[in-house]
């Protein structure tokens, strides 16, 4: 259950279909998850995110892929995103996360997660040693 | 400006100097930040803390020190925490996180956060294929 | 699935009836969605929470409806409200909301999530020249 | 105070002072603003992220400029970014907004922010009349 | 620095004095906090927040008044809220809590926060056992 | 739908029985919930959760068992989990909670909500009275 409609036949559109092509030759995979399917239905806006998430999560910089997975993974869980979450998840598996750096990543998100209400609870002023900008 | 008192002469309690001493031990370095010492507050509250802390991202485990440290700053950053990033940011360059992987980390951050709100916005469903527990 | 029981009768209640019939009357339309018939447990919280929406919803003001409803739907996307995305999605569409407005809302509600998301990261000081209070 | 060093001279690096001088003529004004001052850190990011708030915020599309920055405030308020609020009020009272029109926007945005977390307390399953994508 | 200005004689206005008023009569204290004093700027806006809180904090119910404002102080820290997390801090205090009721308090609430990531990163299915609108 | 396998025989592993024994024990109910069984997937993770679970929600302490549960769920509605509203809300009715209690905790989660937006939309400025470390 969507609150857009989902287009019956996205490929029939050539901007939607160059999309599906990139994703499939960038992946090496036939399968094209929900979220490009949803966003054909605005194909100005499927060009825009599918090249921004291809220019971050899929090209070579200074971060390897799975740390980036991982990190892209902390914040749709503390952005509560179910579907990132899967999906990212889905993608850091297929990059080799093991099941004990899944385990990991838990412990740092929740130990990040804890800390971080403790610290807004007590409203702790920031230390001066912190500032880069000085 | 805090919401707690923080205590004048905290090591004046052993169970805090106990703390303090096993922070500077495990850091080599004489500083103890602003967290510990609101912490003090509470010698149980803070022992319980530094020994999470410490136990999640002091100790060698399944991801290394530096990646344990750029998923902490994101989801820090998703909650909205200043202090947590401000503290966490200086550990991770100290780890030697340097400035283009710390654009590279915010790209990441930054294309995260865009697509949890696209995804919730269209409430794209999850595909049945990311499935682990079928 | 929820975390209270939905009243079976609820307009047997008289308090209730009175605020379904107001509903139907506010909208031109029988249906009363899922939120009505929940809150019907307590009919208290169903006139405060009706008052509410009715007074800052259906009450001209100075924002058109349609804004409203957009302004609505970008909050419950940013808290990540399954339930308040879909059914104000439903109210804007059914104000006139175009696929091309809802994409370029779209747009705008994850750019600002990026750029928040960015400026967190970096902890940017606030300008002095943007004090409204000097 | 911020967790990366903004650059003393930043218009000394060509691919930034085009940056600078695009966001000059873009709003017509020589003020530029802190995000920009901070992000001239990382060229590269700097112009992706005028690029992007260029297009979608300073270019005409379905939705009038005011109701954009309306928008934007929401996302911002709800995502606890206070430079964000800071900046894009300033921009929406720049293009207009009013103290009555700002007020009104409070109005939205909480009971928004009200409903979101009485519905989620509640988890009231949505309508099936809600589902676009039938 | 505020988004809005503070008017400066606030109580020349015969509605914001009304709510002054009633706010020191409410609280048996002549000081009025930042909160009510920038509201000030729109009166009826005022008028419908004093109303609310007053309505659900000062007035006897199910709940006891620093039950109260622990829960609402979770909410405020959960929802990265520096002022309300300040104010109802002092309110808590003010009503009997004690150093050690309150670090009980950041225990629920990081213990809550830390669960909350942890599901979410695995996005543990709801037990039918917990349905209470079956 | 989850993000790892539950495993099929948890208690075949000896750490999972102890754990899944010591609930049962200290609830004094044969149930499991999702939560635990999923956990299983890692004995140590599901062991430092349970025990700290078990120290701050079954362990008397400074608030009653109650209290802390209405804590709890405040913080698990404002962070937008699912699960942990369910579990909670279903662990505060087996403690006594009445659904006018049920109603009036809404209300003051709510009004948090309403006024933590607020006062973030007006960045009002924290009064120097409320600052507990001067």
């Amino acid at each position: 259950m969507a609150t857009i409609s989902k287009p019956d036949n996205p490929e029939s559109n050539p901007r939607v279909k160059a999309v599906f092509d990139d994703i499939r030759a960038t992946r090496g995979s036939d399968f094209i998850n929900n979220i490009w399917r949803y966003l054909a239905f605005d194909p100005p806006l499927l060009e825009q995110m599918w090249q921004e998430v291809k220019d971050v999560m899929a090209t070579p910089s200074e971060l390897d892929p799975l740390t980036k997975e991982m990190i892209y993974i902390a914040v749709s869980v503390a952005n509560s995103c179910t579907y990132c979450t899967h999906s990212h998840t889905a993608s850091a598996k297929a990059k080799g996360m093991t099941d004990a750096q899944h385990a990991d990543l838990m412990r740092v998100i929740t130990a990040a997660a804890k800390t971080n209400h403790l610290v807004t609870s007590m409203q702790v002023p920031v230390d001066p040693e912190f500032d880069t900008d000085a």
